[in-house]
C-alpha cells in the first residue's frame, strides 16, 4: 500500500464525483433454515443491478479474523489505516454531537448508572433513561465547578454521555472508571503516565461531586467514564485526496468520524430517505459524498434478522435517487460485518460494489456474501477502497517515471 | 496485520476448543498422465465433508514464491511470523528431543558422516546408520572434554544428533561445519562476530576430538556441525492467546516447534491413530490442539505420489475420531506444499479447510487444490490462521470503539 503522503502527491482535483455509501454491518450469516444471509434473503434489485454492471468483491475492514468497532471499520473505508489511526471512545462521543473540541481537550464517554447502598453499580445503563432526563441530569452536572479546569457535560441518547475536560496541558492518557460488570464499584481513575495526573485527579473529583448531586436521581445516580482521549491529528481527506467532500449522518458517532477526516457535515433528517434527499440537495456542491445507513446495523445488534432484512430493502428502494445523480464513482459497501444471528459486529468480509464507467465487468450479478466472492476485486483491505474509487473518478496520477 | 501485542489485548480466554490438524506437505502438484494431485487423486470423503461444511482457501506459509522449512512452516501456522521469529536448526533439534535448554546454550545438530582417507567427506549421512548404532557413538562423543564449557550430545534418529555446549557468555553466531556436499572437508567454523569466538572455538574442538575418537567406526567416522543457534523468544501462546495448548507429534521436531510457542507436549504413540487417540484422551483438558501428520511429507519428499495419497488417505480415514469431538474450531492444513514430482518442499500454496458454527460457507465440495482456490477464505497468509481460528471461537474481542 501507498502511503497517505504518497497518494497526496498522486492525487489531482477533477469535476468527477464520488459517492460512498455504507450500510453499516453489511454483512451477515446465513439463518440455518434459509441457508441465506440478510443480504442474500432482501429482495435488492437495484442493489444487483448495481452488482451487475459495477465490479464486486468482499474487503477486511481491518484485518482478517478481527472485528472492528465503527471508528476503525469507517477510518478504513476514508482511506486511514485503522491500525496506525486509533480514535479514542470519548473523542468520538464529543465529535458526534457537535461539540468544538480544542486540540487539548481531554473527553471521556460517560453512561449515567444505578449503585446500591453499597456504592456497587447494579446497572450500568441506569434503566436506558429517556433522552429527556439525561439531558436534565447533563445540565446538573454541568454545573459543576472543578479546581482548574473548564468542565462540559453533554447529552448523548438514553443514558450516554460525554464530558469534556478543558485546561492547561492536559493529557488523556487515563484508566477508565466504568469497571465494565455490574456488582463492583466506579473504579478510582488513575494516570497511566506522569502527564495525566491532573486530568485522573479531574476526573475523579467530577466523579465524586456527580455522586452527591445525583443522589436521589435514582436509577440514574452515578456515572461511569470511559475512553478518556483527545483530538487525533489525522490528514484531512482534502489535503490526502484533494477531495471536497461531505458526510450525510443521521447518527452522531458517524459525522464525528466524517470530521475527523476532515469533511463538511451536511444538514439531514432523520429517515434513510432524508439522508438520501441531502444528497440530492447537496449534489452540485462537493465531489466526495459519504452516506451512512444505520438501521442494518442496529437491526444486526439486535439480533433481528426480519428487520436488517427490511431495513436492506429499504436502502435498495431510495437507491434510484443515488443512481439519477450518476456519480463517476458509486461504492457500495459496509464499516464490518452485523450477522443477525451473533448479534454483534463481526470479523467476515464486506461485499462490495464499485460502479464507474472504467472497471471491468465481472460475473457478479447481484449482490450478496456468496457472489461477491467471485468478483473482480477479489478480498482485499478495506483501506484499499478510497484509492480504488480515486482511480475510478481519474483523479490519481501515474506512479512513477 | 494486528502485532501479536495487539492480538493479546484482544483474547479472550473461554471454553470453546479449537483443534488445528496439521498435514504436513500437504499440497501437491498433478500427476502429469492424470492431471490430479496427490489431495485430488486421494479417496477423501472425511475431509470433502469438512469442505463442504466449512469454509475454504489457500494459505501462504511464508510469501508468494517461496519454500518454506519446517519451522517457518508451523510458526506461521501458529500465528508467529515467520520473517520476524527465525528458529536456529540445533534449537529445533534439541528441542524436539525434550532436552532441557538453558536460554545461553548453544545447539547445533549433527550428522555422522563417512570421510575417506583424505578426510573429503563421502556421505553425509553416513549409510544413514540405525537409531542403535547412533546412540552408542553419542555416549563415546559425551565423553569428550572441552576446555571451558559443558557439553551433551544427544542421539536424534538415524545419522542426526544434537549437540549443546553450555558455558558463561555463549554466542552461537558461528558458520556450520558442514560442506553441504560430498568431495568436500567439514569446515572449520567460524565466528561471525566477535561475542561468538569462544563457540567457534569449542566446536572446532568438538570436531577434532570427535574425528579421532570415530577413526575406527567406519562409516560413521566423522561429524558435521550445522545452525548453530540459541533458544529464541516467542511470546506463548497462553500470553498472546489465552489458550491452554497442547500438542500431539509423534516427530521430535514438531514437539520442539510447539514447545516454543509455550506448547504442552501431549504422549503419543509413533502411529496417526496413537496421535488421534492421544486427541481423544486429553481433549477434556486443554482448548487447543496442534496435532502433526508427518508421513504426507515424508512421502512427498521421498517423491513417491502413491504413498502420499495412500497417507492422505490414512489420515482422512481417522478423521471421524476428530470430528466427533465436535471442537468448536476444526482447522485442517498443512505448513508448506511437498509435490511427489519436486521430492522436496516448495513454494505453493496449500489448501485449508476451516469449520466452526460461525462461518459463512462457500460452494467448495471437496478439499483440493483446485476447489480451494475458490473458497471464500480466498488465497492469505497462513500467520492469519489463529487469529481467524480464535474469531470463530469466539475468543477474539472487537478492536476499536
Amino acid at each position: 500500500m501507498l502511503s497517505l503522503d504518497q497518494i497526496k502527491d498522486l492525487s489531482r482535483q477533477s469535476p468527477s464525483k464520488i459517492v460512498l455509501l455504507v450500510i453499516d454491518g453489511l454483512g451477515g450469516l446465513p439463518r440455518p433454515d434459509t441457508g441465506k444471509t440478510e443480504l442474500e434473503t432482501a429482495h435488492t434489485p437495484n442493489l444487483d443491478l448495481l452488482a451487475s454492471e459495477g465490479i464486486c468483491g468482499m474487503i477486511d475492514p481491518v484485518s482478517p479474523g478481527i472485528t472492528p468497532g465503527s471508528a476503525p471499520g469507517h477510518l478504513a473505508l476514508f482511506g486511514y489505516d485503522p491500525l496506525r489511526f486509533t480514535i479514542g471512545r470519548g473523542i468520538l462521543e464529543v465529535l458526534g454531537i457537535d461539540f468544538d473540541v480544542k486540540e487539548e481537550d481531554v473527553a471521556a464517554r460517560g453512561n449515567f448508572c444505578t449503585i446500591d447502598r453499597n456504592g456497587l453499580v447494579t446497572d450500568r445503563r441506569a434503566g436506558r433513561i429517556s433522552n429527556g432526563k439525561n439531558a436534565e441530569l447533563c445540565k446538573i452536572l454541568g454545573n459543576i465547578v472543578l479546581n482548574d479546569a473548564e468542565l462540559y457535560v453533554t447529552p448523548v441518547r438514553e443514558h450516554r454521555f460525554a464530558v469534556v475536560f478543558r485546561g492547561d496541558k492536559l493529557s488523556g492518557d487515563v484508566s477508565d472508571s466504568d469497571p465494565q460488570q455490574v456488582g463492583l464499584a466506579p473504579q478510582t481513575v488513575v494516570p497511566l503516565s506522569p502527564a495525566s495526573e491532573k486530568v485522573a485527579k479531574l476526573a475523579n473529583e467530577f466523579a465524586s461531586k456527580a455522586k452527591v448531586m445525583l443522589s436521589d436521581n435514582h436509577p440514574a445516580n452515578m456515572v461511569l467514564l470511559r475512553g478518556f482521549s483527545q483530538y487525533p491529528d489525522l490528514p484531512t481527506m482534502a489535503e490526502i485526496y484533494k477531495l471536497n467532500a461531505a458526510a450525510i449522518a443521521a447518527y452522531p458517532m458517524y459525522r464525528g468520524l466524517a470530521k475527523l477526516a476532515g469533511m463538511k457535515i451536511l444538514d439531514t433528517g432523520t429517515n434513510l430517505e432524508d439522508e438520501f434527499d441531502a444528497l440530492v440537495r447537496n449534489y452540485a456542491d462537493y465531489d466526495f459524498f459519504f452516506i451512512h445507513v444505520k438501521k442494518t446495523d442496529s437491526t444486526g445488534e439486535d439480533g433481528d434478522f426480519d428487520a436488517k432484512v427490511h431495513a436492506l430493502e429499504e436502502v435498495d428502494g431510495l437507491l434510484p435517487k443515488i443512481i439519477k445523480l450518476e456519480p463517476d464513482v458509486l461504492v457500495v459497501s459496509g464499516d464490518h460485518s452485523t450477522p443477525a444471528l451473533l448479534k454483534a459486529h463481526s470479523w467476515h468480509p464486506v461485499p462490495i460494489i464499485l460502479c464507474s464507467k472504467w472497471c471491468r465487468p465481472d460475473h457478479v450479478r447481484e449482490f450478496s456474501e456468496s457472489a461477491c466472492l467471485s468478483g473482480a476485486l477479489g478480498r482485499f483491505p478495506a483501506v484499499a477502497v478510497m484509492t480504488l474509487a480515486m482511480a475510478n473518478a481519474l483523479k490519481l496520477a501515474k506512479y512513477g517515471a
